[in-house]
């Protein structure tokens, strides 16, 4: 008994289908930039400051990493984050690194790029807790007056601590996040011992099976689109399965929340597999803690299809060899607060 | 009208004249480590990961990291800081830096190495809230297979994962953290260009006003003790000036806490000078936020002294030019939660 697929979701299988299924490739070891955000050593260790700071939240306990942790492959390997006043976040936290490589950001594709995507947590009331789309974000950085300096400096102008500056700079760090090299790039790159058999069983079962029709191109999160065109489609697709319920996946409407188009109820911005071994627990609630399970649950939510153990064993082969190598990082100094008088506390 | 200085106080007071009044040098390059705690490099760089990594705290949000930031010259510029829960500690969170020269630690000196140090916060339930003196930090940690594996290379033996030995992990990154170099530090090493008239200044005030009779040394703490014997000083010892209600400096008794002696009430383990700059809010209880308030403050409640604006001013560039070299820091790589299922929030 199957379900049957909503039109739109038919749409976007044939757009992945025509333009790169099956495609896939190396991760570039470039990014796509914006024209109004040129990439500067100033302006990323400005960024690398900021999202390491904490007085970026209204508590100044929270900062970017808090959630999306640098040291921790991006992520903070939790169901929900805990944000300001510990307050839960709603849906897992999904890694930055190769973020700069996604055409939408969020699990809901709300928002078109980094830059605007560093705005959402900033203004969330359970993320960071700042006054959403107001300047109450830069107004907390222009009372710490390194920033100020450095602000003029990356940006120039005389008032340059703004909400988009912040943005700009944190979005401009972030994009220097990408993990090269990894098993399986060597491998496309001709390196045909860098994946064993079972890795390799693993790359042909994802083929075979059925799962490269989303999971396409370098990112194995569908085909290349312009930067704030998601591709998307839904989960579960398929309900006659005891997962659904298991894993309450059908609680969160997923990209409706964002658009109020009934079309969207369920559609999910498909997830990269880059460094998936690394970024447990898995799907929009984190509701599964393991990626053997989490290939279960796709193979039977979004393929009707049950797999072996050893096909499971096999795939989750192939997608360890999707973790590539993570930047070296060395931590910013961060601009003091002058003579004490931020007490972020008392906002 | 002064306050009577308590015996106690005065046997201080002449072992710091006795053994290095005015003796002020360069902060040493290597700092003392203790038999059983050798510093390797695979021992440092687990001690890092331990210190960055949340899940040592109850809730899996707070890291030693997060309140001795060491990307915040190892302090959080608060004046107290949030624990779990967000609950608020009582003690303004000292830095780290340097802190491997110190006899004692902790405020009221209570600790008397950075090991036993670390075990303080990690089993305060308004830090990061683990049962103290159990091994429930070690639990934690043995839910991570990466830190099993790294445990076992540094401390050998088949069960290595204990707490002592995170702390002594933590201990030996922590003995990393040292700032030479500072202008001061170049000043007596013959550049006499290195501090400029007022520092030099400031340098004879501090002399001539009896601030370095208590904060004598290499680190401006007192004398040099051996490890465990605290330097300690009441404060304040002047009541008769405004500040000791304004800023509530009588409401801690300080190291009575730890000792319950009589004697020890409003004793306080003197503080280094050392980055003074740059670790606002000061005192105890972080109620002084500016650093030339701070040391009108000192004036007048330990020397029954008022300065001048001028003498204040000097000072203070003397004490800016104690600010060191941070050392670079590499973030560590932290062990990935095996499997999601270690969920902290579920503890």
């Amino acid at each position: 008994m199957k379900n049957p697929i909503i039109p739109f979701s038919i749409a976007m299988l044939s757009i992945a289908i025509t333009y790169s299924a099956f495609s896939q490739g190396v991760l570039p070891t470039t990014v796509p930039v914006p024209k109004d955000n040129s990439m500067t050593a100033t302006k990323i260790e400005l960024g690398k400051q900021l999202y390491f700071d904490p007085r970026l939240s209204l508590t100044g306990t929270v900062s970017c990493n808090s959630c999306h942790n640098v040291m921790s492959n991006g992520t903070d390997n939790r169901p929900f984050s805990e944000g300001v006043h510990g307050k839960m976040g709603g849906r897992n936290a999904p890694t930055m690194f190769n973020a700069a490589f996604h055409s939408v950001q969020f699990w809901d594709g709300r928002a078109a790029t980094l830059e605007d995507q560093a705005k959402g947590p900033l203004g969330n009331p359970v993320e960071m807790g700042m006054s959403n789309g107001s300047e109450q974000e830069a107004d907390r950085v222009k009372q710490i007056p390194g920033y100020i300096t450095e602000f003029k400096k990356v940006f120039g102008g005389s008032d340059p601590v703004t909400l988009d500056n912040v943005v700009k700079a944190i979005a401009s760090f972030e994009r220097t996040l990408i993990t090269p090299d990894s098993p399986y790039d060597r491998f496309v790159n001709g390196d045909k011992k860098a994946l064993d058999s079972a890795a390799q069983r693993g790359l042909s079962l994802v083929k075979s099976s059925g799962c490269l029709t989303c999971h396409s191109g370098a990112l194995f999160d569908g085909p290349q689109l312009p930067i704030g065109t998601g591709f998307y489609m839904k989960f579960p697709t398929y309900t006659n399965n005891p997962y659904v319920k298991k894993y309450d996946l059908m609680a969160d409407v997923g990209r409706y929340t964002a658009t109020h188009n009934p079309a969207d109820k369920h559609m999910w911005h498909v997830q990269s597999w880059r460094n998936i071994a690394l970024t447990a627990p898995y799907f929009h609630n984190g509701s599964v803690k393991t990626l053997p399970e989490a290939v279960r649950v796709m193979a039977a939510t979004q393929l009707d299809k049950k797999l072996t153990d050893e096909q499971v064993t096999d795939i989750v082969a192939f997608l360890d060899s999707l973790t590539g190598e993570h930047p070296k990082v060395t931590m910013p100094t961060l601009p003091e607060t002058l003579n004490g008088t931020l007490t972020p506390r008392a906002q």
